[in-house]
């Protein structure tokens, strides 16, 4: 199976990287996280991407605050399916990071999700992955019953309490 | 190859569908658009995100504007990746439409792109496509090499410009 | 009496729907309360509003964060009047709630009420009920007074304080 | 059959309302349309809202720009649900008319429909009125079908442009 | 002397309040503090404002916080001059308070100052006062002259830590 | 009577002045226009804010676009009530203007009116002026009779087109 | 005289580059126009930043728009000072090229200026060329005098027009 | 070496001004920290400005919050290059003053920093002295490895934590 590149900007977005990295291992797909800023090390961020698809990753996720380039670094160097992460650091909410990512100009697109969002960018990735192999979507299949389920059992705990 | 399918919330969404198809049509990939509204149409909009995958799609790129709920109504109905594209529609700039695309909870991620980006929807949907086809994604390089190339011919004509 | 629907899309908005729920209790209003999420449930959502009038509901609460699409899901799905509460989660301050329920396309509206509007969602599902019915349209009025009553109490306690 | 009160703040939203009464003529709800600013007809916005409910009205739609008080001024003197049209005027892109608008504290609510929202401020008054009136909502039924259906002439449309 | 009225939406806008009567003692300003609600009092609000001149009122300030519908409802009943104070309440940062406040449309104006600005709003209505009257003038060059001592003192202790 | 000044900050703001100076022409209140800009003619500001007051002025209005420094750069030379209108200038609609000019730090009050309101600025420093002038009051009082009577004559034509 | 190297990322901004140029003809300083895309020609801009100092460029003035990452990733790669023009393509009146622009993580600088503000990128880029250049500053002080002037001039003709 | 001057509007200002001191200390760049503001000590910071290059500084650095007008006041009284440093105070997020410090008119540029941005204003003002200066260059290109060190330092970290 293709790998998932997980790469951070800063080592203080590792508690989002962490829920895309709980989710990848709970499916099996393989990954690896690293930290490279498109600022403080561009030739290592542009190194990673411009390999990413030689080195058996299919997809690359990456991680962001403030005026976030790091997910359009990468994607300027790789046609593989980037995945941006807008991360809420600084004094403004994360709308800095999510227009730096989601903005891109026509030509380099960034899949963009939730500021924060770094569960869903690892669902996501799997997603991608998963569309070429059947057992991964049967996965992901499952894992929106759970979901559906989950919502089930709080839809009837909350019955119990308010419905008389 | 798997197709991509495009969903417009609106018929009043075809420019920005159309900068899509052309793309698609360039590299060669096969798609189809439908009109199907989130609020309107929700069990056509519902039914063809159930069946996309078996129908042998490979992503859904899905435009609307304001409250845009499309793209996540059709990410609620399948696990395949979907592509959201915020329409400038309304009196926002397309602000809501963003946010309400972007912003998906956690479990059902939607990838979203520029605010009336239709060309990146479609370059990403290839990019996806492209992850198991070497073949595609050679075709995506050579477009990124074109691309480049036109910079260089534009930096030529401004440096004639300015440059004395 | 019709009774009032609410719906959260997350358990965690119990906090803004108890506010509704202790004043539909004041009001003697009957009501259900729900879990269902338009992205994780949405058949049940679904459901729930294709018979909600005939199960003898007069209004829906639909209560959700991010980019909430819950409102709008159900509003798609009946011709009830249905009121949306936009909720702060996540890191924008529900902006981004507040615009994914209040710029509605034409064609399915939402009554949406300010970011966590528990209370004033279930005074406007009173006040719906009591188009046609007198009784609890003077309970209402009953309460407005009651305000009103309480300001000018709290009006002579900040002219004891300040005014000598 | 309870009459819909249209009030718009300054003529200049006529436009607005037009769409509201195209609506409301549709589906032979009575109407009546008036004038009155918050800021220089208070007494007559107060007295109109004051005497609503006695004099037959439902719902009153309330239609104003910029600091746009006038539906939380006639919602301050009726418990009949009151819906507000933030009206984009001004050069804010109606952002000033929706927060002034939306934004009611507990007590007060407004029903707070999209930015230059005249068509879903009617449905919603209908939906309201159709609460207790099963052949209204039969008729809401009806344009809910008749939009589903026109979706799907667009569709088919859209098909045979561009799908071969 | 004119007196200076304070009218508060709510007894949570105390603190605000507060600050601007600590300025009027200060300058020896007669004052009143109310609490009136442009929504639960809308009645006592208005008679406030249509008897202010003639009770020797010279200037209104009023605070409110979300739809701050308060001072635009003085404004609209009376023409003595309305200072504004947008509250930071709810979840937007006071910038629908302030939104609320400034964008009274033309003919009823509201002079608007900072969120949470009490004393500024204070400072304002001397400001207006002593147009007519050199002594009061004199007393805000005195505080002015103070506030800038204020400044060079606290350069001076900066200085004195930074510059060596 | 005192004088009005009116200081724009760039001739661009003259269509937004002559707003001001018509109502100050129909009140006969006199007036001084300027171009004086906080940055490119700093001493003539602030020489102007400093002899305002001995030059018989009672109110000052200044109009800037932008990072909107003048009123605040004139309300920093003088104890005389400034009223500032924030110019929807550049690109941002004015947001930049209304923040540089309301936001102003404790001490240094700026009463600020809505973007581009060149009327409300002139009516604002009316009233300041009617503090102390029965007669100029019972123009302002004149003026909102007028201004009801004319939005009754729109209530009857809107009444005539639309209620039948 | 160092030179002060201007990059474009599209051909498109050329309006707001010629702004600047005209300034730095004015003032006799050398420079060099480019059009580098961060994304598309990542490697010349790049490398054209590595080799700014010792090619003889003393600044570099960077302009782009949308999700501009043009400045950052030029800083990224210099140490020379760099400008960042954001600039406003798209639908987001430049807010998402200012937030990209100026929110630059801690340790690469860029020294942004205001939306398609062009001519004061140029007046920057001379203002830190003439740090360590008499001659220059005095021309820059002779412009600042040109414009004190000009205004002076606007100043006499509205004095004309509007005091009497 | 020229000297750079460090401005703070106000004292709680500080924690913003030590992250620029702690830098120009590591560099050996000679500086000196004022407390002066815009407003309230308007003379000082103006006559600061108009003696700042013969007082041997190369550089100004300006931190102001809210409608932060110090760095564009600055900036009216020299040529030299100012740099603003907009400062998160108040209930804005520091959206205020960002605005107030970069959207500044044409003619009168501000280097303007990120919110908050202290350590960046410091860099940028080294920058700007290093054009001159290869010494100081290549310490800032000393200071840029060893941030690139430190970037792979953590990226080791991570890669150990997460990669097995």
């Amino acid at each position: 199976m293709k790998k998932v590149a997980i790469i951070m900007g800063s080592d203080s977005d590792t508690p989002i990287i962490r829920k895309a990295v709980d989710i990848l291992d709970t499916f099996g797909v393989p990954y690896e996280v690293h930290v490279y800023s498109a600022h403080r090390t561009p030739v290592e961020a542009r190194d990673f991407a411009l390999g990413a698809r030689d080195a058996g990753f299919g997809v690359i996720i990456a991680a962001a605050g403030m005026a976030a380039h790091l997910a359009g670094a990468i994607a300027a160097n790789t046609t593989l399916p980037v995945i941006g992460i807008p991360v809420n650091s600084g004094k403004l909410s994360g709308v800095d990071a999510l227009l730096s990512t989601v903005q891109m100009p026509s030509g380099i697109p960034v899949a963009t999700v939730a500021v924060d969002g770094g569960a869903n960018a690892a669902l996501l990735s799997i997603e991608i992955l998963a569309v070429g192999d059947a057992a991964l979507a049967e996965k992901l299949d499952a894992r929106r019953r759970a979901d559906h389920d989950a919502v089930i059992e709080k839809n009837k705990t909350a019955e119990q309490e308010f419905n008389k």
